[in-house]
């Protein structure tokens, strides 16, 4: 088992990263601090392994909740059938809420625990690869409103972070692709040897192969810990984790909550990312070429879907929570593996990128 | 005018109280970050006050939105339409919110703040005696749920509190002695001396004599802020302020959110707590007859509506925050002037203080 740390203080806290993790109750126990634990869960997740992590928790007084499956289900309505649970059931302010499942399941357990009776605790369990590597580590959290994407939500840190590699195995090969998707990420952004290393096993990493993904999910984490070290409520450096989500959020909202997974459209997302950076002249004509590459070699889209249009694009992305001022913001690549974010671009080279697809 | 700073390390704020401070936009400005600002407020409050305030954002971009008065609309379908005007509007995270009302605009507003995009910066202009002394400062936020009072929401700052003692003119006079009850609430749990002067200045105060309220206001704030800075998340000591409020919720939710106005909720709910003290010898009779006396003074309710049996008290006080582990704690005076938290209460005192009404 691999162990990191998030750096943040009182608020710090262990990533456990291993195969068969929660069929123990030993990495558990430590973050749970009363007599009962609230499960929330859906109806993918809940068949595979919420009887497993039930049976670790032998000691406490558990129950859960099952939700339906999807982007389409992260709102209002249904953060508040687990508030109704939490409220039926009488939980206290000292009830622990365990996520089991990926980036939608953990992102609304994490705001319901942000908010219910003004926050209690709770701990990620990711089942997906995308919510391994991205959102379950870093305290976003929130849901969505049908005028955009996680628009409301809190930083809301979690006791413990619990990556059980072994939850791969069931995972459908589209959902792989987009984890891959943030994995890649994590190289452009910040690490081109990352860059180097998934070219040369992105095979491997498709066919799952252990010990190459939790290298990969290691090294995504690090690097996500990091960034989210050194700026936790998203002032400056942290929102280069945002690469090609500008592009993939317009593109989620335009198709309708969970028609594209969220990893395809981050995939199609950087690639027009990496297309404004070769525009600007910030990376070159090959390296576009590379990073677009890479991302299919991951088994992601390239390209927007045909149906949107420049002013689509631009109306979606006007409600980015990127923009300051009015003015749009974009994570670019200022050189092969090294984004910044900025509004200090030539408004034609967004015209001509737009325009291009 | 009168400055108090509430410590809480990165998260301190200043409270300014006088007389006419939201007519010049000096005490704003320094509070606010970007160029936007959204003012939330509601029908009883806008007319009077709505105005003047826009007037003192010149240099901003300033829109409003307002609410119907009272704690019945103290929920999400409210909330929500904040939302949908924040995004419609295109606020992005460098707005300011302004709650210019009660405690329940402020209770909202802040909530809002917290949730919007993750957090917007956000500032108190309390308009009635109870919020001004109680929920303007401490950051907590949050809405109702028909299961419960403020059962949803957040620990959230504000960037400053602005207390104008001219808005209390055009209080109403119910109002006038709700915002007593809390102010009575601080001499009880912390200061014997400041139940003194209230006793010998209870007439001045309900005539709304400017220097007397002015006094009254400050000494109250020093107290809430002393315990916030000790115990920001309620951890501990901060629970002394619900003095009344177990007893108090319990009879809101029964009558209905709006039915009775919170501070003389809490007058009965306090008058229930000091029977609750004298029963286990911890006050005496004298004194809580002498409780008793200064809370009728102030013109609030002494006991719960007649309607109510010990079992509605029982099942509406199960869902209390202050309850861990199924046990329910209450805040009782342990001395005169001294308050303490407590779930070691002998069940009997309990029962015949229910019985008792």
């Amino acid at each position: 088992m691999q162990c990191l740390n998030v750096d943040l203080g009182d608020r710090s806290y262990p990533i456990y990263i291993g195969a068969g993790l929660f069929e123990g109750p030993e990495l558990l126990a430590p973050h749970i601090v009363g007599k009962r634990v609230f499960i929330v869960t859906d109806d993918t997740v809940a068949p595979l392994y919420l009887a497993a992590l039930e049976s670790a928790l032998t000691g406490y007084q558990v129950s859960s909740m099952v939700l339906p499956t999807g982007e389409a289900f992260k709102n209002w309505a249904t953060l508040q059938q687990v508030f109704d649970a939490l409220l039926t059931e009488r939980h206290d302010r000292k009830t622990t809420l365990i996520a089991l499942g990926g980036g939608v399941i953990g992102d609304m357990t994490g705001f319901a625990a942000a908010c219910y009776q003004r926050g209690v605790n709770f701990i990620q369990i990711p089942t997906t690869l995308l919510s391994q590597v991205d959102s379950s580590v870093g305290g976003k959290t929130g849901i969505n409103h049908p005028a955009g994407k996680n628009m409301i939500g809190a930083f809301y840190q979690p006791q413990a972070v619990l990556i059980d590699t072994n939850s791969l195995k069931t995972l459908p090969v589209r959902e792989v692709s987009a984890g891959l998707a943030e994995i890649i990420k994590y190289g452009l952004i910040r690490d081109s040897a990352f860059l180097d290393w998934l070219e040369q096993n992105m095979a491997g990493l498709r066919a799952l192969d252990t010990s190459l993904i939790t290298e990969a999910v290691l090294r995504s984490c690090s690097i996500k810990a990091e960034v989210v070290s050194a700026d936790e409520r998203e002032g400056g450096v942290r929102a280069i984790l945002n690469l090609g989500h500008t592009f993939g959020h317009a593109i989620e909202t335009h198709q309708g909550y969970g028609a594209w997974l969220h990893g395809e459209a981050v995939g199609a997302g950087m690639v027009m990312a990496l297309d404004m950076s070769a525009r600007l002249g910030w990376i070159s004509a090959d390296q576009l070429e590379r990073g677009r590459r890479i991302i299919a070699s991951a088994g992601l889209p390239t390209a927007p879907p045909k149906a949107m249009s420049s002013a689509d694009f631009r109306r979606l992305m006007a409600v980015d929570k990127k923009v300051l001022d009015g003015q749009l913001r974009l994570v670019l690549l200022q050189s092969w593996g090294c984004a910044t974010v900025t509004a200090d671009f030539a408004a034609e080279a967004l015209t001509d990128c737009l325009a291009g697809w």
